[in-house]
């Protein structure tokens, strides 16, 4: 067993990222004699498993060899045939897994398969980098919720704005550039009516070296005041918008809103704003497993209060803007007392151009590694 | 040659921090035969020069050894003979210097004589490190003005207390053991009168592994509204506290304060507020070279307006607070446009406990290396 096989199995299986969702990325690398003879990856949503490739792209019989793969191999009909099964059939000895499947169904079947028929397995190789990768499909599998990244741009002093508004570019082009990757890499991007009357945005992936792949676009709209002409309802995309209105909304404008091929999400009001846990469950009962909320300084807030938040992405532009009105990140009314801050763990940080991004978990639950992917 | 030696002349010349001010800090190391055979530091303000000290106590004959020292060994009769001499007298056979003193008016001179007479000198070895090193120095020694570092304690969306004003503590132990490591280091610690008023700080140098040394103590206070009973003027401290006021403050409540040991200055009261610049200018009339500047909202963003500020420190705990109204690291009026931010360059960051300081320079100039010490 050598970990730099699972390390390139882990790299493989994030070139799927933004193909698979709602399945998982997976990476797999077949070693015999100390030397790759197949690799693969679940490269999009209904494809060959990883498993299934690396033996299809294999250059020599495969029988008798190593099979790293980054999460357990299934061991039932889904798409595809269960892997465990052609495992066998292959006549792999041996196979060493990162992160068992955490489907509660699923999870350990394909292991026990494998052992239950002679094959050595070894698990926990790398384990926490695979969660880690796959923490959009852990979230989802397990809860049926998306998981939720809510991503800012700002200054050093926390200023999402200028006091009159003014926000094109607090940080720089490689920031931005990352953020197009995630929108490339989830399902859903969500943002608010504010942000959608005062700054119009697509949505929608832009990168400048390949062609990326569009997130479904959420507007939460409880009144349903969306211009038609909004961009958003009007880009060139293959994936579709919603618009989250509440009860206030008017029926006239949903059907015009249908008409132009948008979709129409009735949320309940609550006390506080709008329900955004039901919005969330909503999109999982969709298929969508994750969303990158790009909201203003009140839906970031909203989003906090109500729990809906795995993970914040800020992107910190190397200035100060200061102002007492100057919108910041999270506004709304926020805690009153410190014991109720909303706390995050395992900050990590990471450059982009002259900016930084600091990356955390909402929560204070176990620490996860940092990545620096 | 060998710059380990460089480092370690730059480790010992760290010890001196807090009590050499306004001098630098300057670590010396004696090598012969690849064996260090004498170091030292400047200890104190007044004392000797990191090269003597190294001289002195050195464990054999130090002629024909290599020195290496992180500051150009000055040339002039001070508070101690000119070192270079000393360097000559005791046959010294080559010098390696980090960085050539700032000081213009004796910038050189001290390599001038060595090399004068036969002595080999190599310059810029670790430059950056050194210059880093007495940042303080540099800017004071050649401005007279004293470096202002802006410190806050912020959650991660900027701001540094709830609305209600709930502020201790947003940041962990370390972070706060941090920043009494920079008041133990700076010449003053300067803070607002609404500080004083909502808070009550001591201002005083409070570390759990060593005495440390307290800094002068500066309120800005244009009404001298500041209690009598006020802690930052009451605490047991062998230095000074200082009230800035204007004419707005009453002849009668001055009187009282220099009654009570404080020093006041009068600043005049610009149309923006009260004269920051002046007062920092009368700081360094006082030979104090460094300030840290600890204050609120309004007070942080009067000093970025006014260019009074070399670095920031913010120290940003594991934490999101939100709201509108909650006072930010940099309030005030803010600019209106992008354009106008205040730019901040070489951002590092550093850890602390489960939070994350990011430090930066005002300016867009040229990138200084980024320290970890």
């Amino acid at each position: 067993m050598d970990i730099k096989y699972m390390h390139r199995a882990l790299r493989l299986a994030k070139r799927g990222a933004g193909y698979t969702n709602p399945n998982p990325l997976v990476g797999a690398v077949l070693v015999r004699d100390d030397r790759i003879i197949g690799e693969g990856y679940h490269e999009a949503y209904g494809a060959n498993h990883a498993e299934i490739n690396a033996i299809l792209h294999a250059t020599e019989e495969v029988s008798g060899a190593d099979l790293y793969v980054t999460l357990e191999p299934c061991s039932h009909y889904g798409k595809t045939p269960p892997c465990a099964q052609t495992i066998l059939e292959k006549g792999i000895k041996r196979v060493i897994v990162a992160a068992e499947d955490p489907n509660p169904l699923v999870s350990g079947r394909g292991i026990a398969m494998l052992r239950e028929n002679g094959v050595e397995v070894i698990t926990g190789v790398l384990e926490k980098e695979s969660r880690k990768l796959n923490e959009i499909f852990f979230k989802y599998i397990t809860t049926g919720k998306p998981f939720c990244i809510l991503k800012a741009a700002m200054s050093l002093d926390g200023k999402i704005a200028t006091r009159t508004g003014d926000s094109q570019w607090i940080t720089g082009e490689c920031a931005r550039r990352q953020v197009h990757l995630l929108r490339h890499r989830v399902a859903c991007v969500m943002t608010g009516i504010g942000t959608v009357l005062s700054d119009d945005p697509q949505l929608t992936t832009r990168l400048p070296d390949k062609k990326g792949k569009d997130a479904v676009r959420v507007i939460v709209d409880s009144s349903a005041r969306i211009p038609l002409s909004a961009k958003v309802l009007n880009v060139d995309s293959d994936a579709p918008a919603i618009v989250a209105v509440t009860e206030k909304a008017q029926d006239k404008k949903i059907r015009e809103l249908e008409r132009m091929g948008a979709k129409v999400i009735c949320m309940p009001q609550t006390g506080n704003g709008v329900d955004l846990a039901f919005l969330m469950k909503k999109l999982g009962e969709e298929g969508l497993d994750s969303v990158l909320l790009e909201g203003g300084s009140t839906l970031n807030e909203s989003a906090l209060r109500q729990g809906i938040v795995d993970k914040v992405n800020f992107f910190i532009g190397p200035i100060l803007i200061g102002g007492d009105t100057a919108k910041t990140a999270v506004g709304g009314r926020g805690v009153a007392s410190l014991k109720d801050a909303y706390r995050l763990r395992n900050l990590c940080t990471q450059f982009f151009g002259r900016g930084i991004m600091i990356e955390g978990y909402l929560g204070t639950g176990e620490e996860a590694p940092c990545s620096q992917d």
